[in-house]
């Protein structure tokens, strides 16, 4: 849909041109075993948005899985554009989760937050979300290909 | 593999029998769009484990996704029996890494350390990983499905 490529291209600008991000989604997301799901939002032709879009919304998903727990769900990204803002972000993630979550028996919704963003995290707690990274002390580590060539030095055995 | 049915066995005694761990691990795993992957290593017959498993090591992953960024690899299980422990846990991780993630074109492996785990968080930070709790503020959150229909009520709309 022409709506995502829209979105995708305002993060993608930092790194590429807009229309090799729209190839890379294609690619990735419509292939068999794809690297994600989305599920978007679509309106009436005649309530179309200023700029005359039909999508007006998107959630950007994918699967995780716990040998403890079994299926989980992460969401990525969950974006209605402003002039469609009529509901509540809870409802919006549990709309989500109803549509996807429940169907694919997964036991777990999980996402991840900004420190900064204290209301976001105020309201995901006041609704039983745990935070991992406080409760638990679960910390996020990221490597890129040229630090991966490093990890093989040197390394303890354990 | 059975060594596998075994060693998730141990975690799934927690919460079920080890039967329902094996069915459900080979439902989730082995079905068209998997929602985990796993790589096994196996040793020849006649270096078998004291236990008489050939199957001695795993590594058990899935895939994440970023629209700034496309495909990752989240390692999030990494295991090899004790008596066969000969390489280095950065050589393990890289060998994991060649193995699947640059065939499949992922630009980041991705995992999670506890707090308290300050040896492998050092290793991890000396080798280049970057610590995204910790650099950015990135923090876990998780919703169970109870949490989840608390979500839709008097929440903020963001």
């Amino acid at each position: 849909p022409d709506f995502l490529t829209i979105s995708f291209g305002v993060k993608g600008e930092f790194r590429q041109s807009q229309q090799h991000v729209y190839i890379e989604l294609q690619r990735d997301g419509f292939c068999q075993n794809p690297f994600f799901e989305c599920l978007v939002a679509e309106i009436p032709e005649e309530l179309k948005s200023k700029e005359g879009f039909t999508v007006v919304g998107y959630a950007l998903y994918f699967y995780t899985y716990s040998t403890w727990k079994g299926r989980s769900l992460y969401l990525e990204d969950l974006y209605v554009m402003p002039e469609f803002r009529g509901i509540n972000i809870g409802s919006r993630i549990r709309l989500f989760y109803e549509s996807v979550g429940r169907s694919k028996q997964c036991v777990r919704l999980q996402l991840s937050v900004l420190n900064w963003n204290t209301p976001s995290r105020d309201f995901y707690a006041a609704k039983g979300g745990q935070d991992l990274t406080v409760s638990e002390g679960w910390h996020f580590v990221r490597f890129d290909g040229q630090n991966l060539d490093n990890l093989a030095n040197d390394a303890p055995k354990i």
